[in-house]
């Protein structure tokens, strides 16, 4: 397991070494939401990120932050979806063979674009089979540098530019919500603004039931989540925070918490409607914290992460014909 | 009817006009579709601007551009649309009262969002009733402004900022592709690319039994749709061009093509899948020509318009299940 945490200058020399690669997204405002908030939200649409989602950003810092010789045989990674894609796009950038380790049940647009992306796709069973001791068997027969999805510095550092580009586009922010799962995201975005926002208060948020974030910060200690509680944010489901993520989120983290899937939903339909975005479930959870009322934000200036828009057709007509 | 077409620099003095009030929104690129279209595909997603709609554009620089006297009592038009909501929205920024005269038909997302917006909305029966002899009657009554959807200079060179805007994002471009029923946003995207790019060829997009542009072009006079005929693309069913915008559309087209509604509808899904954007079907129409092959534009730079996102989300749904 790697060693330090990143600093705010590694997410600004992120920032340069993938900006030939990623995309600025834009910060969007809507008057209808603001309205309903009390607040000015802006959303910052990652959904819009190459291959519709932030990890992108982590993918392309980590990647292009292996030697020559230590991806010369190519990458792996494990992923239930949106990691997958980026690694095996950034992988391809980088002319180098990417192996994506991915669970049988994941959404299909999200397996069928890692493999549209040139990822090999090993899928596993969520329930009888360990990802890790496949991926390991692989990696070391095959000398591949592994990609992690959240605990490694580069990864952190690059997920952090988000919080950059917002802070380029803003000249205060008073609070910030941004979805947690292993806390790559949350733990880089607190990184980049609570450095150009001294005061603003960042807020992870998770999926109810997988509210380890909330009983980590409590304890001080990684809190692991019951396995099988299940939440429509596939995004969303590891297991625990990353250790490098679960250090910068003591010190940054103004706190955490859980939001239900109905919430998510509704969230999902007003970014449909108002935003005219298509967010994933767990791309739509900090919208849905910011419009919860759960924490006051009423006046405020508040930054929503709106992560990402990798969502099976259906599932989205579901969630349209729920209004 | 007003008297002359607007040229070049009434669209950047638009530009500035209207900065304060409306968004720059952002050109986006994606990988699967350039290797799809094998083109190099620029897609404006209008979807994103104010109130849904391009329409913002025409309307604040048409409001901004009366004099107090004129706009004193406030504004009238007709819509099925998104040119309701932009109008709303313009003269409530002005401060100033919107009638807004719909068909009964109009998407109610539409309907509701205008009257959102603080717009007066007279509902009239679009097979029975004379929406102008209605309009007409109001605009007498109360010492209403018109604001015309398409049929007006400021209203022509304030959609023109479009074009401006991706004249300002890109070196160069080769093609563009513009849905077009009045011709308002059409006929000022043209002023704006072909001053910028003295080589570009601007097509107008129209719906597949709307074609009056095609046979208008061919004709050198404006020809009027047949009544009657069905479109989902319910932004872009006038029944004819404007007076203005077909004196552009004569020096600045390059043509016109129609495009079916299955087109439009594998666009929308496009869209949704690539781009992660909602796009109603008028505002798919423009990338559905650009991939229907109609148009050879293998190796070119290629700006698509997408011009709204104002889409009921029964049929949005509806169109995702036609997979």
């Amino acid at each position: 397991m790697p060693d330090t945490p990143p600093v705010f200058a590694d997410v600004d020399a992120a920032r340069t070494r993938i900006s030939p690669y990623i995309k600025r997204t834009p910060l969007l405002t809507n008057a209808v939401v603001d309205a309903r908030a009390g607040a000015s939200i802006f959303l910052k649409a990652e959904s819009l990120q190459r291959f519709g989602a932030f990890k992108a950003r982590g993918a392309f810092n980590r990647i292009a932050s292996f030697s020559d010789v230590e991806r010369r045989n190519g990458v792996l990674a494990f992923s239930s979806g949106n990691h997958a894609q980026a690694t095996a796009g950034a992988a391809r950038a980088f002319g180098v063979p990417a192996v994506i380790v991915m669970p049988s049940d994941a959404p299909k647009v999200k397996i069928d674009n890692t493999r549209a992306l040139g990822g090999e796709v090993v899928l596993y069973d969520r329930v009888s089979e360990d990802r890790e001791a496949i991926g390991a068997e692989i990696v070391a027969a095959r000398g591949l540098a592994l990609v992690r999805p959240f605990d490694d510095p580069f990864v952190i550092a690059g997920q952090g530019t988000v919080g950059l580009e917002i802070a380029e586009d803003l000249d205060d922010l008073d609070i910030a919500f941004v979805p947690s799962s292993g806390g790559g995201l949350a733990s880089g975005v607190a990184l980049a603004l609570t450095a150009r926002f001294p005061q603003v208060r960042v807020y992870a948020v998770e999926p109810e039931g997988h509210d380890d974030v909330v009983r980590s910060l409590a304890s001080g200690r990684r809190e692991v989540n019951a396995p099988g509680v299940r939440s429509f944010c596939d995004a969303l489901l590891s297991d625990r925070m990353g250790v490098l993520p679960f250090a910068i989120a003591q010190e940054k983290f103004a706190g955490a918490l859980a939001v239900d899937d109905a919430a998510v939903a509704e969230a999902m339909r007003v970014a449909f409607r108002e935003y005219k975005l298509v967010l994933e479930p767990g791309g739509a959870i900090a919208l849905a914290a910011a419009l919860s009322g759960r924490i006051d934000i009423k006046g405020a200036r508040v930054a929503v992460i709106a992560s990402g828009g990798n969502v099976d057709p259906d599932l989205f007509a579901r969630v349209l014909a729920g209004q």
